[in-house]
């Protein structure tokens, strides 16, 4: 089970009642980071989902609006009680933003590792498996995706005619071969085929890339930037390296996801409710973030 | 008449209800703004008075929950339009402070000038006298005072005694001297004594200091730390260099304010009214504060 819940759903400044674009998920007990803008501690502390347990902050890019609540989540991250290590990631410059606003953050209790994933490389990552898409903003941006692995199904029968003993299965159900009374019985004979894991991706900010319906790749959810709504603000999207409600769809039916999250809205988009029929009528399983809407993927039931 | 309003009120940590310590200040359509940890400018934005007029910024010490909303508050005021230079006033490091933050506010419509104030200097700054007093904290740390000067009353009696024309009055009243058909007349001959200007400090993080009652000297408002409400919190008080209300009400008592506003309070402190008694009983005027107080101090009318 993945937990995913949009801490904020606004783009370039926070507003009263509306925090910035965040993502935060939940997996096996630890939590990952999508962009942590000013307030973002603030919205998570009101999830109640903790801190202590954040092993991971993906940044999508420098702009402010998706970064400057870096150092009070660190030191928040340390006051709950964190020792082990945090993982920051982000496009080429990681370095130097991380120092620059460490400035105020010097000293942590645990440590700080920054990754600059590679286009196609697939890093472990809180038990997750994160990739990384180079996107179309005014800056170097990245597109996440992470991923839940799914264990191939045991099949009991199958040990049975082979006359494994109960107390090895376990073992062949993590992959591994085993022996007894001079028999030796691999993985591949007791197990089905590989099922698809579970798949979030979060793109902000962009315009649409011929990349991105790949890397969508089908995802259970695609949490996407959807900065204007109405279709008379296009040459401000194009203009500013955004997308329109409209684009936002397109991608996530190109990109055959199960569903989509709509965020990041313009501070100027103050009831985004009126462009969702747009959306929907491209792709019918738009939904529109909101401030702490979650859900929980789940494994299919086959 | 100078404005006042509390944007904040948490120390250490940003809450969900109650915004990190700040103070906004209003002066002739100027704004200053006393310290900005995350989240500042949200508060800003929903008490309304803008940010185009923001022309200074008092950071008390570099500790996150005073200072980390910098870039984004300066991000917004060039949103706003502003393209008069900003002051950002701080104790020693405030360079390297100021350019780690900016790593992500890089580009900015407005120059931006950095002043470490020298004990005992005084600024001119959006209309008031700044000054400033080192404090006792764990980093360097410091109080400030602004004053808004009062001119000396204008005698018209006086003034029609030695026949100045009233079109010269107004000359006289800046403290310029006239002359007119061979006569000269200087202000003092037409002006009433010196009178008190407005003036407002604000103290935090520190323990009481022998320094602070004169500097306090005898304030309209003092704004004043008091972390902890309960006596019993004194040890941590004293380790970690703050106040608790019965100490920020002595100071208020012998630095003779009129009324002292209490802030800062520590995430622990959730029902701060608990405490007031405490605090009136050593100074009556005592009031807690809370997000969005405000105040118009007037000159008094003699």
């Amino acid at each position: 089970m993945l937990d995913v819940c949009l801490l904020g759903t606004g783009g370039m400044m926070p507003l009263p009642g509306r925090w910035l674009s965040s993502v935060l998920v939940r997996f096996q007990g630890r939590l990952l980071l999508l962009d942590c803008g000013e307030g973002t501690q603030i919205s998570q502390k009101a999830v109640g989902w903790g801190f202590k347990a954040l092993g991971a902050i993906c940044l999508s890019h420098y702009h402010a609006d998706h970064v400057a609540g870096l150092p009070g989540m660190l030191l928040m991250v340390g006051n709950s009680g964190r020792t082990e290590p945090l993982t920051i990631f982000g496009p080429p410059g990681l370095g130097r933003v991380v120092a620059g606003l460490r400035t105020i953050a010097p000293e942590l209790p645990y440590s700080v590792s920054c990754v600059e994933p590679a286009p196609g490389q697939v890093v472990e990552c809180q038990g997750l498996q994160l990739s990384a898409l180079p996107l179309d903003h005014a800056l170097p941006c990245l597109a996440y995706a992470l991923e839940a692995p799914r264990a191939r199904p045991f099949l009991p029968e199958r040990a049975q005619a082979l006359s494994v003993p109960v107390q090895l299965w376990s073992r062949l159900q993590r992959g591994e071969a085993v022996e007894w009374a001079g028999r030796r019985v691999a993985p591949d004979e007791v197990l089905g085929p590989p099922r698809p894991g579970l798949r979030l991706v979060y793109a902000t900010d962009t315009r649409p890339t011929p990349e991105l319906p790949a890397f969508v790749g089908g995802a259970d959810l695609f949490v996407c930037e959807a900065t204007y709504g109405d279709p008379a603000d296009m040459p401000k999207a194009v203009e500013r390296k955004h997308m329109t409600f409209a684009e936002a769809a397109h991608l996530a039916r190109a990109g055959q996801a199960r569903q989509v999250w709509l965020t990041h809205f313009s501070p100027a988009l103050e009831e985004p409710q009126r462009y969702l029929d747009q959306a929907q009528a491209i792709f019918p399983n738009t939904v529109l973030g909101y401030d702490h809407l979650q859900t929980s993927l789940r494994f299919a039931q086959t």
